[in-house]
C-alpha cells in the first residue's frame, strides 16, 4: 500500500457521504459516484432521479458542484426506442439545475440498464459538512419525508397510484442543494444524506463519528403519504430488513409504534438531509427552509453519548 | 439545454481523451472514467491494467492524476474467492503507482464482473495536450507497442504461450506516466492514447481535429511479438474490423503489405501515446524517452491537409 497522501481529507475508509482532496487556497474538491438500475418505468424522470442521488452527497458535504462524468451500462437491444436518450436527457437537466456541467462519461454493453454518475464539487474547508461533529444539544432536521423504498416497492407490485408515483418521482428527483445551503448558511455541525441504509443507518454513522446519541421522536409526519399503510401491509423492500437486521442492535427502539420503528430502517434513494444544527441557530435555520420552500421537519436532538447510537421516543 | 459553463475547456462534444474544467490559477481539471470487462484471467493483473487504461486519459492530456473513484460491477457469487479483492489490490497498486488516491467508489451486483475508475487530475492550462494543435512538419512517435487487441482474442483462443502472455500483460498495466512527462517537457503539440480506436482511428481524430494529414510508414516493429502471424492467421477482435471499417474510408492505405495495415486498426486496451512534436525538440524528446526507458518509436511525420486523414506509406 502507498502511504497516503496528506491532501486526502476524506477517502473510503470512513462512513461519510464522498471523497474529499484538499486542492487549492482553502478548498477542497468533494467526489462521488454512484449509479443503479431504474427504480422508476419513466426514462427521463429516471434520469433525473440518478442525477439528483449522485449529485447529493456534494451537497451533503457541503459542496458546490462542478463537474459530472455520465456512467451507463445499456442493453444493445431490447429497450423501447430512445430509452437511453431519456435517462440521458433527465440527467442531463438535472445535472444542469444543481450547476454541474456534464464533461464525459463512459458506457458499456450490459444486459440490464445502469445509470448515475461520477461528480466532482468544490468545498470551503472550513464550512465543509462531515458526519463527525454533531455535539450534545444541536437540533436534528430532516429534509425530504421518508419512504421512497417502501413506495419503490409499492410500485413494482402496481400498489402504487398516479398521485402516489407522482408524489416519489418528485420527491426523489429534488435536489438537496437549497437545504445543503441553508444548513452552510446557518452554521450547521454536521449533515449526511439519508440514502440506503435509511434515517436509522445513516442517523447511527453519524451518531458513532460524532461521539453523541440521536434522540428521535419519529411521528407520521415524517413519511410520504401511504408509507405506514402499506408497511402494515407487509410492503418493505429486501434493504428494510437487512438495514434493521444490521442497524437494529444501534438503536433503542423504545416503545414506538411498530410500523413507524420499521420505517424508519426504510433505505431511501435521493433521499433528504439529516443535519445537526446549534440549538441557537435551528430558528433561522428552519425559517430560511421556509423561504427556499424546502420540506423539512424537526426530529429530535443530539444528546450526551449512551449506550446506544439512537434512542426512539415517543412523540 | 442549460447554457455551457465557460469554465468547460473540453467536454465530450469532442473526441478528446478527456474532460477539462478551469479550476485554480491557470489550472484546469482533467476528469475521464473508464471501465470494462476482464481481458485477463489474473484479477491482480486486471485491476492493474483497468487502473493504467482509466488513468492513462490524463497523462494523454498532460495532466497529473489526484484522486481515483473505484467502479466495481461484481456478481453475488460464482467468482473464485478473493477474485474482486485481488482486482481492487492490482487497481489500488496502480494508483499508487500513479500518484493518485482512490477516495472512494460504487460497486453494484452485475452477472459480470466489470472495473475501473473515474479519475481526476489537474494540468497547467498552458502545458495542456489536445489532439487538436499538430502541425505540419511535427514528427510523429507512438511509446507502446500495438497488437493488444489481437493478442487478447489470442489469449482467449488459447494461442497465446506464457511468454507472450507476460508480454501482452506487461505492455498494458505500463503506465503512461514518463511518456507523457516528456511529451509535456519537451513541449509536444499534440497527443492522444491509442485506444478503442486503434492507432488509424485515432490518428484520424488527432489529424482532423488539428486540420493535418498524418503520414505513417509502418513497420513490424510497431507490433507486440506474433501480431502479424496472429493476423495473417485470421485472428482479429471484432473491433478490429469495424474500426477498420469507420475509419477506414479516411485512410489512403497505399500499397502496405495486408497484415500490417489491417493491424493497424487493432483496438488497443491501455495502449501508448500517439505524440506530435515540433522537429527541432525530435531528438531531445526521444533522449528522454530512452533514458526513462520507454519504449517508442517514431512512427511518420504531420503533413498540409491533404484529402484523407491519414496516408501509409511503405517504410
Amino acid at each position: 500500500m502507498p502511504r497516503r497522501d496528506r491532501r486526502v481529507l476524506v477517502d473510503q475508509t470512513t462512513l461519510d457521504d464522498a471523497g474529499v482532496f484538499a486542492f487549492g487556497r482553502g478548498t477542497a474538491l468533494v467526489q462521488t459516484i454512484d449509479f443503479f438500475t431504474p427504480i422508476l418505468d419513466d426514462p427521463y424522470d429516471f434520469g433525473q432521479v440518478a442525477a439528483a442521488n449522485a449529485v447529493s452527497d456534494v451537497f451533503a458535504m457541503g459542496g458546490t458542484p462542478l463537474t459530472a462524468l455520465a456512467v451507463l451500462c445499456a442493453p444493445e437491444r431490447g429497450l423501447p426506442e430512445g430509452t437511453v436518450r431519456e435517462v440521458l436527457r433527465g440527467g442531463q437537466d438535472k445535472m444542469g439545475e444543481a450547476g454541474a456541467s456534464v464533461v464525459g462519461g463512459h458506457s458499456v454493453r450490459d444486459p440490464e440498464l445502469k445509470f448515475g454518475y461520477s461528480v466532482t464539487g468544490v468545498v470551503e474547508r472550513r464550512r465543509m459538512l462531515t458526519n463527525a461533529a454533531a455535539r450534545p444539544g444541536d437540533r436534528l432536521f430532516l429534509t425530504k419525508p421518508l419512504g421512497t423504498g417502501v413506495l419503490s416497492t409499492a410500485l413494482k407490485r402496481q400498489l402504487l397510484d398516479a398521485a402516489g408515483l407522482k408524489r416519489l418521482t418528485r420527491s426523489m428527483a429534488t435536489l438537496n442543494r437549497r437545504a445543503a445551503e441553508a444548513a452552510v448558511e446557518f452554521g450547521a455541525r454536521a449533515a449526511t444524506d439519508v440514502t440506503g441504509f435509511g434515517l436509522l443507518g445513516h442517523g447511527s454513522q453519524l451518531a458513532d463519528a460524532s461521539g453523541v446519541t440521536l434522540r428521535l421522536r419519529p411521528a407520521p409526519g415524517w413519511f410520504l403519504p401511504r408509507v405506514l399503510e402499506r408497511v402494515r401491509e407487509g410492503v418493505a423492500p429486501g434493504g428494510l430488513t437487512s438495514n434493521r437486521q444490521f442497524y437494529g442492535p444501534m438503536v433503542d427502539e423504545g416503545d414506538v409504534d411498530d410500523a413507524l420503528r420499521q420505517a424508519l430502517y426504510d433505505p431511501q434513494t435521493s433521499g433528504g438531509l439529516l443535519v445537526a444544527m446549534p440549538a441557537k441557530r435551528a430558528a433561522a435555520f428552519q425559517k430560511a427552509l421556509v423561504r427556499a420552500r424546502v420540506w423539512h421537519v424537526e426530529v429530535g436532538e443530539a444528546a450526551p453519548r449512551a449506550a446506544r447510537s439512537v434512542v426512539l421516543e415517543r412523540a
